[in-house]
């Protein structure tokens, strides 16, 4: 890396603050350390105001404006008026986007628009949403590889515990076959909660209260997080395009406080299983309640915890266990995705 | 990688030969998947007979000879006359040099000669030998960085489950604070089937009749192979000059069924746990026998599976489990060391 890398942050919600927080905190430890320097020369988002300068923002007084105000509009050079990122891009080039907006399942906007107008500009792109790259990954690489750039997305999955990045580097040259795993914490957090007794209505209502569960948490407990997770996966590790509709889907909902307890009786543990498996027809991809066994790796996986096992040609079964979320895990997945394509040597 | 790396293979026992047979399997598919070419221009072993070809030596004639005759003496152009490795390295020059020798935690040999006449010459260096690395890290470091060359030692510790490259690569930018672990299968096994009720002694033979405990199992059961892996991993993740003698070791020999089954009752398992923490007078480094909640990630750990809990700044624990031993995981980290080492990009 010959120079500082310029980047540029689309989104400052919890994500998008945690970003520039351990951005500015870690400036020094990862020159020193890993010999990556960079400057953030705009911070563009929806409602909060845009920050642009060539010759890099001041981490410090954003990350305080987002703290005291959740905005940046008492910031001096704001400009409310919502230029889009192509503009952005094409006044202040930078080296990298990091896209921190919100997943939407559906239309996977606005992270698709962000990362396909990112790559399309010659920039990498990081992202931690997983609307875009679970609904079009393929595409979104095509478009990276015909501007001579390259996608991230550790944090899509188990925010900044390491998954693609420990496959693409440490697992180098070995052959994925099966991968299985805990991938919301969400439900793992409420399965836990109803293992301790509670009915699944008050072990909901805990996790909305403790901000684990979002208001509506179809998303979680219907099992759509977790099964476009399980899309993602299967494009990056499987090379096969899945739709999330073609996820063999089972949610929580109709796990009872009953049914759990007689799991425990027998010494076993209900979990929220997510994974792909090849079959002689191809690959199968599923979401499901599972009963496990209390000394399986992956039983022992509790709250808002997550977990993958991945089985190799090489070394048979590796299982990480990690933070599922959390504005500091994801923002360090994402620098780490960055630092990875300036071309930090490991 | 412009051109095919030159390898250079010192020993061809069981891991030697894991080496010889994964390389040979994976030759198509690392070349396609990863870009890594590679040619075994040497193969030197103390009684087995040496055997060198510049052009590359044919690796499917040297496995057969091996898994037949565990020797290579019936292989065409074989020299029994044990050309010491400074000789083949300067009339064969290599890129890396895979150390394959057995471990002796007290004088380090043969590995420490075989790195620093490796790394001397220019070479890079990879190894699964904790003799070496466990005396003498930060010298030969020193070595590699004089010769400009590097030195890697992923599978000293966990055989190919990923934990230095993990540190290296997806974990870069983070402090470690603390690391503890299960890092000896045969004692993790021992206390697995002790728990199912069987007495030390009879545990101890049943792991030895499997292999996985050796005729004499002081390194094992007193707790050194566990010290020697904490010291190396204080040298590279801490940055200390820690001795073996320094480690806070003991072992299992003391542990009664009898404290096992209290555990148990009160849903407690006893681990040999293996670690390093800060304190305010420096690291700390120990292997003890620790009772864990049986909920806690470690205590699912069984037979002879390892595991590693890695406390960072940015992500908080994540834990990787997985074999411990095995010839083809070995071979497997070693071979992904080499790869890394010669620029394949992640």
């Amino acid at each position: 890396m010959e120079r500082a890398q310029r980047l540029g942050l689309v989104g400052a919600g919890t994500i998008g603050g945690g970003v520039i927080s351990l951005l500015d905190e870690k400036r020094e430890y990862l020159k020193e350390k890993s010999g990556y320097d960079f400057k953030v020369v705009f911070i563009s988002t929806r409602s909060r105001g845009t920050l642009v300068d060539p010759d890099g923002l001041d981490l410090a007084t954003i990350h305080r404006a987002l703290e005291e105000e959740d905005s940046l509009m008492s910031v001096p050079g704001v400009d409310a008026s919502r230029p889009p990122l192509a503009d952005l891009l094409s006044t202040t080039p930078v080296d990298c986007v990091f896209d921190m907006t919100p997943t939407n399942y559906e239309t996977g906007q606005p992270s698709l628009s962000v990362l396909e107008t990112a790559l399309s500009s010659g920039a990498h792109a990081v992202t931690c949403s997983k609307g875009g790259v679970g609904l079009a990954l393929h595409e979104l690489k095509g478009i990276a590889a015909k501007n001579g750039c390259q996608l991230r997305f550790e944090s899509a999955v188990m925010s900044g515990t390491p998954l693609f990045n420990l496959a693409r580097g440490p697992l180098a040259g070995s052959n994925i076959t099966s991968i299985i795993g805990i991938l919301n914490g969400t439900t793992n957090y409420i399965l836990t909660r109803m293992e301790d007794g509670l009915d699944y209505a008050a072990a909901l209502a805990e996790a909305q209260e403790r901000g684990y569960a979002e208001t509506d948490p179809t998303g979680d407990v219907e099992g759509w997080d977790p099964a476009v997770k399980v899309v993602i996966m299967a494009a990056e590790f499987f090379g096969e395009k899945v739709r999330i509709s073609d996820v063999d889907r089972e949610g929580i909902t109709g796990i009872t406080r009953e049914r759990i307890a007689a799991a425990k009786a027998a010494d076993r543990r209900i979990k929220l299983i997510a994974g792909i498996e090849r079959t002689q027809f191809g690959i199968r991809c599923f979401v499901k309640p599972t009963e496990l066994a209390t000394s399986h790796p992956l039983a022992s996986v509790l709250g808002s915890t997550n977990s993958v096992s991945i089985t190799t040609d090489t070394l048979g079964e590796v299982t990480v266990i990690g933070p599922g979320a959390g504005a500091r895990q994801t923002a360090f997945g994402m620098i780490q995705d960055a630092m990875h394509l300036a071309g930090i040597e490991i």
